[in-house]
């Protein structure tokens, strides 16, 4: 977790807290953001890849625990210290909507956050906004997960970092910004 | 549970597993399909209703482990066990794709199995299809649920019923049945 102070034009200077900032994606947002900014992020969350046929339900849990419960205790626990009209940002991934080999575990997860995201944004009080991106498999990865992600075409992290400015610093709710 | 023996043109006789048969999309699906047919199917699984400034992470975790879970472990048992060729039916809903108040964890919920769905359809074996159904809200379950569902058109429980018949009997894979 990195917590990022930064100086506003306001009366009281803003947090950005960074989940998962030593991550590839939350390095590149931490770069995006060290220019200005406010509020919740989140870059993490682990899953399950197997086979399908191998898959138990032990295995699928993991995923749901991790990156997708993870993600959902930070905003169910957010909301109640975000500044009003504060913002949460979550991360899903394209394999929620482009199914992988072994990733049937990946595919639902980014799938629940993604709607998560879309029910929450219609109940967040006291106008806070949340969103999610969806980066691609990125460049800086592919010596890594390339081999997952066969004709897929990557995207530099620093590109993916864009889309959680837009998330912090716009004024949309409950969309999924999709990089790649 | 309910297990409707049938016969078939084939060799062997055939069945049908419904799960959450007893109900009222089950009791519509049993009805339905007594007419013939073969494979699995889930019309069961409970969500967790509340507004979201309450919603803990345990609440959001019934579902997980409820709804979403407990359809994947069918699906990942029943892969063992289904005749080539078999099919498998999980049961989302439209709150998925719209957002009604307390439901923060149905949309997550449902949006999950129809990601799972999309995703193992890539990777069953042995010719097994899997398709989910999204039903609207049921006029038979309008007196209970109707005011959660302001302005949504009900659809009878026999029209959905139609839907998972489209699927068990059908050539398709990966799909989400909508009603509604």
């Amino acid at each position: 977790m990195g917590a990022i102070p930064t100086e506003s034009a306001k009366e009281h200077s803003m947090k950005i807290v960074v989940i998962g900032a030593s991550g590839t994606v939350g390095r590149a947002v931490v770069a995006e953001l060290e220019q200005g900014g406010a509020h919740q992020i989140s870059t993490t969350g682990n899953l399950f890849f197997g086979p399908l046929t191998q898959m138990t339900a032990a295995d699928f849990n993991v995923g749901l625990q991790d990156k997708l419960l993870g993600q959902v205790r930070l905003a169910l626990v957010g909301q109640h210290y975000l500044s009003d009209g504060g913002s949460i940002t979550l991360t899903t991934g394209i394999v929620g909507q482009e199914p992988i080999a072994q990733g049937a575990n990946a595919t639902a997860v980014n799938s629940a956050v993604e709607g998560f995201v879309r029910a929450a944004a219609c109940e967040l009080p006291r106008g806070i906004r949340i969103n999610a991106v969806s980066p691609t498999v990125l460049t800086e990865s592919m010596d890594v997960f390339g081999p997952f992600f066969p004709g897929f075409e990557p995207v530099p992290a620093a590109r993916a970092a864009l889309a959680y400015r837009r998330s912090v610093e716009g004024v949309q709710s409950g969309r999924v910004y999709r990089v790649g």
